[in-house]
């Protein structure tokens, strides 16, 4: 381990979120909303003491940084910046230190559950920022860093590619970097335009596009999208949602002309499968069982929602936990399984879920035909059988992970229900559940060891699991 | 394919399950309950129409029996045994044909759950009987033919044995089903033996070890074990659910001598542990959060609700729907993880929970050790890297089949908490879950499209899904 490597970087990304601080700062004092103080004093703190430790453990570059050197930056990582980025929502004194870091840890991990959804404009710019910076942060960890390194599922992504993630990419995580921030800034402004364009006031364009790219799901309004009752912007964010639960592999082969490999991709393919097939079944049991007004209006509120919930960002433009029963199971089932890989999207993921299904089918026939070797494929590639055992054990961890989040909610007296619910809005990312965990009160109301419980469910589903397990076992630590 | 067997196979269960409703016949005829005919006639019916099937299938006897073979034997005649014994129910002017199906798929998978109460003591004899009956096939098919075929978690189970299983219990099917049927009457005449001297009448004392033996959990009274509120009879029954959710492999070892062996098996201890430790945490919950009156009043209930469940039975000493949410979340832990391979109980088993738990903390091993072989061991056994595979390929499709009847239960317009409660308390063969579907008006009242997806999902999880999940696969049919 490297404990001075580790730290500089601990103190750069400190540092960062403190230089962020300053444009809420700004924003604040430009409209006065009393805030400004909230912004500057911690903007001082995390810049000073994140550039004190980053200049102090700073020496001669590494050379070679082990695997548990990368996950303890990147988890110790995502913490430091939840705990720096927590310190305006508790200077507001809105909140106690617990509840900003909750709330902060919901803003980093793109999660989006809230405790409170009164917040001053300078306040509500802040949590869309910090969206919007776990974003970027995770599209390059899992399409630059992990490939590299041999974590999540972009590895299974890989094997699709005729090389190596790594090679396929510019060669260097940081060239790789670049590039992805420039895809990633280029689709927020283009979204913020588009908002503009669809009637959107600058404000509520901004932030709306900062938290759709990150598939975040803040939203500037108490009823999310719904206040805004326009279709323009539902189209917008629909394909803004879609766009940004896409693999950012794929904009990289765009960028590079290859249009032809980057759309029948596997992955995305069955990413769009599962939107239109969700809609349209969605919008036949809401016009039959809900009897909503008009097809039409089935259609428009089933496609928003499946958008929504497939890639995880959590905006709603009706309360779909009133909705028929065939409609809810539905969007959890969407909940679950998520977007593509190297998105700002939670849940399983696409491409597992379509490996787990072809590899189920497998097994059946090998029921029968006890003999017979069957590969498993993605597209025209062979999944290496290491992949595919590590691909259904993260299934079963996910969901123990799911059922010990949600003994622990009952630990804490939540209801069955809503202790399953509020572990499987965190550890999918989507932040929203049906029932009581799809309120802020709810998340408000629970005592600090439950909300530090679910943010670590949120670390999990965001870093995907393992990436966090490992430090908890005593085998990382020795040797 | 060989049509014959499986048609003479057929025909001999039927005729089997018209014999045996000559015992209820006579009974209700002695008891003058009203019933005897509802008995006689499909009695009559059964015999002469599986006999006929018999006589007229039985060539020589088949030397080769395919795969398919047994798949089609094992999944058709459950259906076929279960399509007979409703005829008493369907006779007795109660139920709808559906209706009756429903409750004999409930009665024959010994999960037990049921669209009324009210039976006359013939009726409820005779589902008694059928759990009892639906128990030792089970018994017979996952310990004696399971693991010559190829099938259920008894493979995984026989590795860690020293030979196969075939091997080790009496070579040849038959013999083996001989011991087995031995093994599991002198458990029945035991237990309500001891039933008797714990004070239940002699009918409610029979009828209770019918269905302890078998797991499957039917009483004669409508509170179930609450009504007879007696802790000896409670301690009988503890003891005969735990007894009755063992490998059955394991009384075969105690029978020739080899106590060590079967007492120091993993997933034995393993299951004695799970019991005990949920019974200690229930205990603390219960009398923490739950304010019941005294800490032993707290480890009665949990004690008896902990192997209730576990093993699947679904008897109840309380409506533990009401306790505190903890008691809760473990109790349908407890009903997803299940009592031992080889067992009447139902979930996913024991050896499977263990070797998913320990497979997962191998797998975060190797993320820092990628290059480190880990074998995945069960006791002193290594488990095939085949099995391993399979065995996790075995959680998924278990898990999706959850959520797919989940989705089926919410197209018929079940609200959601009971929509899974439903699938997952028939999935797992417990018959019970918190809410709703605890009570049998819930299933009285479902359509009956419902009832019968609710009786296939009772089917896969009874015959540890992939038996009935490739014969609807395309694959199965071909060549
Ligand atoms: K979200
Ligand atoms: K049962």
């Amino acid at each position: 381990m490297h404990p001075r490597v580790i730290a500089s970087v601990l103190g750069a990304v400190v540092a960062a979120t403190g230089a962020a601080m300053l444009i809420p700062a700004a924003f604040s004092y430009l409209i006065s909303d009393g805030h400004w103080l909230s912004f500057a004093l911690p903007a001082v703190a995390a810049l000073l003491a994140g550039g004190m430790v980053f200049a102090l453990s700073r020496g001669r570059p590494s050379a070679y940084v082990s695997i548990r050197d990368v996950f303890l930056m990147v988890v110790l990582g995502w913490i430091s910046v939840a705990a720096a980025g927590s310190l305006p929502f508790y200077a507001s004194g809105l909140m106690s230190p617990v509840e900003a870091f909750f709330n902060a840890m919901a803003g980093f991990t793109t999660t989006g559950v809230s405790t409170t959804e009164e917040l001053s404009p300078s306040l509500l710019l802040w949590r869309s920022m910090s969206q919007w910076f776990g974003g970027i942060g995770i599209v390059v960890l899992f399409v630059a860093v992990a490939p590299l390194v041999g974590f999540g599922a972009a590895q299974l992504y890989s094997a699709e590619a005729a090389t190596p993630l790594a090679e396929r990419l510019t060669p260097r995580i940081r060239d790789t970097a670049k590039v992805l921030t420039y895809i990633y800034v280029s689709l927020t402004v283009v979204l913020a335009a588009a908002l503009l364009a669809a009637g959107m006031g600058p404000f509520d364009a901004a932030n709306h596009a900062l938290t759709t790219v990150a598939t975040g799901g803040y939203s500037t309004r108490q009823g999310s999208i719904a206040a805004f009752d326009s279709i323009a912007v539902e189209l917008v964010l629909v394909a803004g949602m879609i766009f940004s639960g896409t693999n950012f592999a794929l904009y990289f082969q765009v960028v590079r002309g290859r249009f032809r490999e980057a759309l029948t991709n596997a992955e995305y393919l069955a990413y769009l499968t599962l939107i239109l097939s969700a809609t349209a079944i969605m919008t036949v049991s809401l016009y039959a069982f809900d009897y909503q007004q008009s097809p039409l209006t089935a259609l428009r509120l089933a496609l928003f929602q499946s958008a929504s919930l497939t890639t995880g960002t959590g905006f709603s433009t009706a309360d779909w936990d009133s909705w028929d029963p065939l409609s809810q199971a539905l969007l959890m089932v969407l909940m679950g399984i998520g977007g593509c890989a190297g998105s700002t999207s939670g849940g399983l993921k696409v491409v597992r879920a379509l490996l787990l299904t072809k590899n189920a089918f497998q097994d059946a026939f090998r029921m029968v035909h006890p003999r017979a070797v069957t590969a498993l494929k993605l597209g025209r590639r062979v999944v290496p059988e290491r992949l595919r055992a590590s691909l259904m054990g993260f299934f079963f961890v996910y969901v123990a992970t799911l059922v010990a989040g949600t003994l622990l909610m009952a630990l804490h007296q939540v209801p069955l229900g809503a202790a399953f619910g509020s572990a499987f809005a965190c550890l999918n990312i989507t932040g929203t559940a049906p029932g009581a965990p799809g309120d802020p009160t709810f998340y408000a109301e629970l005592p600090a060891t439950a909300k530090l419980m679910l943010s670590l469910l949120m670390l999990l589903g965001r870093l995907e699991l393992f990436t966090v397990l490992v430090i908890l076992t005593p085998a990382f630590w020795r040797g």
